[in-house]
């Protein structure tokens, strides 16, 4: 709702809202916002202005009485019935992408869909097998690259006595490849540039040399180098500490985490409120918000909606992209 | 040799160097520095200034040929011969404290001293059986708290395999004290001042209620309750990547870190050119520069002394705190 009202995200997008109607409109009284929600029924009709909040209705009337800031079953129905919905209009190109707020999982299974998150229903929806998250920060923050840094896991939602069977020469070549392709879709466009991708260390000081681990000579090592021979500007592994301060610095326009914290804690350290989610695998463009549903804090009209007007920001920017992309096919 | 003509590090503390003087004239040729290098054979004879340095001669004739920027047995053996006479002085309490500059692993090992770091080496002159090592920012690096921000290590430099087994409720409860006690003497004095310690969970979202793992409730929660029933101010665990930015916000003074880059990737990134290793558990006061020893910066005249000015007055408040303590004894 803070987002919506920012002239930024009306310059540079369509936006309408998939949801409930009645549960907006309660959003806007509590805001006490001067924000009209009208309702639609196909996103042909958003007319969308910072005052002007077009809603697509999807879902049961059960979602308007939904409790404020619990988990509860009719909210993780109603949060599900919006994430399908607004990935049929995108597969159907009825729009250019979607951007979704955060979702409560315990929500989502009280309502008997038990997906770890966002992203594997999304996968599920567009029918691929594989899907990776890059957490990303627009230009803008810090010292960051033109344009931005993403940093893409090869091991995402899982304890970490998993991740080691999960990281792969074949899935660390796929997560460089990923990133190397959606950083030059997010970077300004000039066919000269080439993102320069650095990738982590899984032990600590890149192994020492052997004495910590081999997983960065057996499994790491051998990625790097298959890229390096399709043409990519990659470098590692690398200490992840180092690594992540050189990015930082503008180094690189992308880091391959081996696992979810050791990309987490940095982006999140650089600025937690300008993060974005950006899902790279999928056949439409989809962006989130990096943020939880912070249910100690919704409802009351003081969230931070940097994240969100990034997270806009960016998918309208991909489609751009994209359209831009089939024109010229 | 930057560091040294800085004069807060003469308003608060009396140092000298253990090393080699004929290495040194040449360091400070190369910088072409106002600096006269005076040979002392005990560490009463200092009479320092940012203009004369005292240097307690030690080691064999060997090293001071050893070369510029590359790894040697003859370098190796002069850092382990000065690491052994500075502890040795300051076991006899013939000097407060020793500050080290970084250790080429390398060269140490070429010179047939298998110790995997400084802290290896100390802990066996010192004849101690567990230390640990913390990161230390000092006050005056962003929003972190009065009294700086440090990261203690569950565990450090293994292979990421291999620090489940370390991992334990008494090793994590054991660096939670190390953390509270060592941020009580680094505090500005005050009686009522209680240092916040947040512990970071194993896994991501710390486990999300055992779904990503279950080492949160079976073997860090026992640790942070009898922590707590210890009257220590400790909470967790907490998910690693939200933690990390509520202590660079100031909400917590020192963190323990399950391994080594989670804590590393989150302090290097805060002020590197600023953190401080401080080493917990020896009977004597030991810090550090917390980088290495860039041989390809190094005897250029162009490193950042601005890590080796705090570790430096680190060491010095750390030596203060435990005269003051002897004293009231």
């Amino acid at each position: 709702m803070g987002a919506w009202r920012e002239p930024l995200v009306h310059q540079t997008a369509i936006p309408l809202v998939v949801g409930r109607v009645e549960v907006l409109r309660r959003a806007v009284t509590i805001l006490n916002a001067d924000l009209s929600v009208v309702e639609i029924s196909t996103p042909d009709e958003a007319v969308p202005s910072p005052t002007t909040l077009p809603c697509l209705s999807v879902g049961e009337n059960a979602a308007d009485d939904v409790p404020a800031a619990v988990a509860s079953a009719a909210g993780g129905q109603a949060a599900y019935d919006a994430v399908v919905a607004a990935t049929r209009l995108a597969l159907d190109k009825q729009v250019d992408g979607i951007v979704t707020g955060p979702l409560n999982k315990e929500a989502l299974h009280l309502a008997g869909h038990p997906f770890p998150g966002h992203t594997e229903l999304l996968a599920e929806l567009c029918g691929v097998p594989r899907t990776a998250m890059m957490l990303y920060l627009p230009p803008g923050s810090g010292d960051v690259g033109s344009a931005g840094l993403g940093v893409v896991h090869v091991t995402l939602h899982m304890a970490l006595r998993e991740v080691f069977e999960k990281i792969t020469t074949e899935s660390v070549l796929d997560r460089i490849l990923l990133a190397d392709e959606m950083l030059r879709r997010l970077a300004v466009r000039d066919s000269e540039w080439e993102p320069r991708v650095g990738v982590c260390a899984l032990n600590p000081h890149a192994g020492e040399a052997g004495l910590f681990g081999d997983e960065e000579s057996r499994v790491i090592e051998p990625a790097v180098r298959e890229s390096q021979q399709r043409g990519k500007l990659v470098e590692g592994p690398l200490p992840a500490d180092t690594l992540m301060v050189r990015a930082a610095a503008g180094e690189f326009d992308a880091v391959v985490a081996m696992y979810h914290d050791q990309g987490h804690i940095a982006l999140k350290l650089l600025d937690m409120p300008r993060a974005v989610n950006v899902t790279l695998g999928l056949p439409i463009v989809r962006t989130s918000v990096a943020h939880g549903t912070a249910f100690d804090r919704a409802w009351q009209g003081t969230a931070d909606p940097r994240g969100m007007v990034e997270a806009i920001r960016t998918a309208a920017h991909l489609a751009t992209v994209s359209q831009a992309r089939s024109l010229l096919v």
